[in-house]
């Protein structure tokens, strides 16, 4: 795959129009690509030094445990996006990540990062403006979590995977490949399985979506917008800002 | 007040040892400076082209109206906090940002911004460090809504805003000026005023912690750690990564 069509530069390039040292640059970090089977953590909360990836195949989620056993999912993160960029800068993780599927991606050291910043500060700008726009999902997780229920808070999250899929080629105007279970579904929306299991029936037989094996459809995408108050204008994805 | 002894320099200055020219840089942004007044919107939601801030003194808090008319509150900043970065980047505010109490503050423009990114590489990282801070802030907000019950919440949220007000030399080691009302917090907090009321009735009574005439005091600074699971690590104020 050419960098060009790479999922990370489609996403940051909707951002920053990339030059060519910037997409040299970017070319150098998709090198040591490694495959990562599911459910074995790639970071662990507290790790120290920990890499930061890029995300070229498959889903992964992050989370983080609490001392009761519970698990507060973060977020999931698709192909195209920056894990662990935050442990990186942080130097010690402050939560873990871990694949849903066998995923693909590409390790990338905080030298190497700290360094392409300082010969292309656009790419620093490119990559802040993609931490921004990460922090504004988590924002709308902690709206959800706040003040939506439960049938809210699962036509919101998946009419948001649909946008950032959609950005990267990865799905139509109605439907997506999903590999999150109920579970992961749970412990992302502050809900039981049991609770998300009744929520998907109701949106399904009120003919809204079907969440069915590993495909999400829209089956009345206007009134999952209404319902759900979803706006995504939260994921600026409105073309190059710096050109 | 030297550019020194500025709260954002204090903060910045934990991530990242600033040089000469990158002091100057943030003197600038620091003129400018305006009063604003409390309960008036500094940025609404939907404004385009919205300027960043950094606050010098006072709290203001950042916001999501719903469409049912409820609002929750995405998080609380302080002196030495960048605010608005998201809503510049994004060239339309995601979110609306209004004084808790008169406040001061220098408007920073986007241009500004961008162009000393350009000359200070530097500095670019300082500020996605700063904005992985704020995430890691709204992920801890998540995580509290999603699995901690409501005097956890309470206790965590404290706790934090203690560790932040200390960087910047606004707190002692068990009390801080708290400006928020019970309103407030139940907004951050997904709780109702009532709840947040008798949480904090509860907390005194335990000999936890007292919120009282404007000020936070820990009556019990372990206790209140243990209970709500607080662990400072990311906040990250462990001393310059980039010497």
């Amino acid at each position: 795959m050419s960098i060009q069509n790479s999922p990370l530069v489609r996403k940051l390039g909707a951002y920053v129009s990339l030059s060519e040292p910037e997409l040299e640059i970017l070319a150098k970090f998709h090198k040591n690509r490694r495959t990562f089977a599911d459910k074995i953590e790639m970071v662990y909360e507290g790790q120290s030094s920990p890499s930061a990836f890029i995300l070229a195949k498959g889903w992964v989620c992050s989370y983080k445990i609490l001392r009761s056993g519970g698990r507060q999912i973060v977020g999931f993160q698709i192909p195209g996006d920056f894990i662990g960029l935050r442990s990186v800068l942080f130097r010690t993780a402050d939560h873990s990540i871990e694949p849903i599927q066998k995923v693909e991606a590409s390790e990338v050291k905080v030298k190497d990062l700290l360094g392409a910043f300082q010969t292309c500060p656009r790419l620093a700008t490119a990559v802040l403006w993609s931490a921004s726009s990460d922090e504004a999902i988590v924002v709308e997780r902690l709206v959800s979590l706040g003040r939506r229920d439960a049938a809210e808070r699962v036509a919101h999250l998946f009419l948001e995977l649909s946008a950032r899929l959609k950005l990267v080629g990865l799905a139509s105007a109605t439907s997506f490949e999903c590999p999150v279970s109920q579970y992961h579904l749970a412990d992302a929306l502050g809900l039981s399985a049991i609770h998300i299991n009744r929520v998907l029936r109701e949106l399904r037989e009120d003919g809204l979506l079907t969440f069915r094996r590993g495909v999400v459809t829209f089956d009345d995408l206007d009134r999952l917008v209404e319902l759900s108050g979803f706006d995504r204008a939260y994921l600026d994805y409105e073309g190059p800002m710096l050109n």
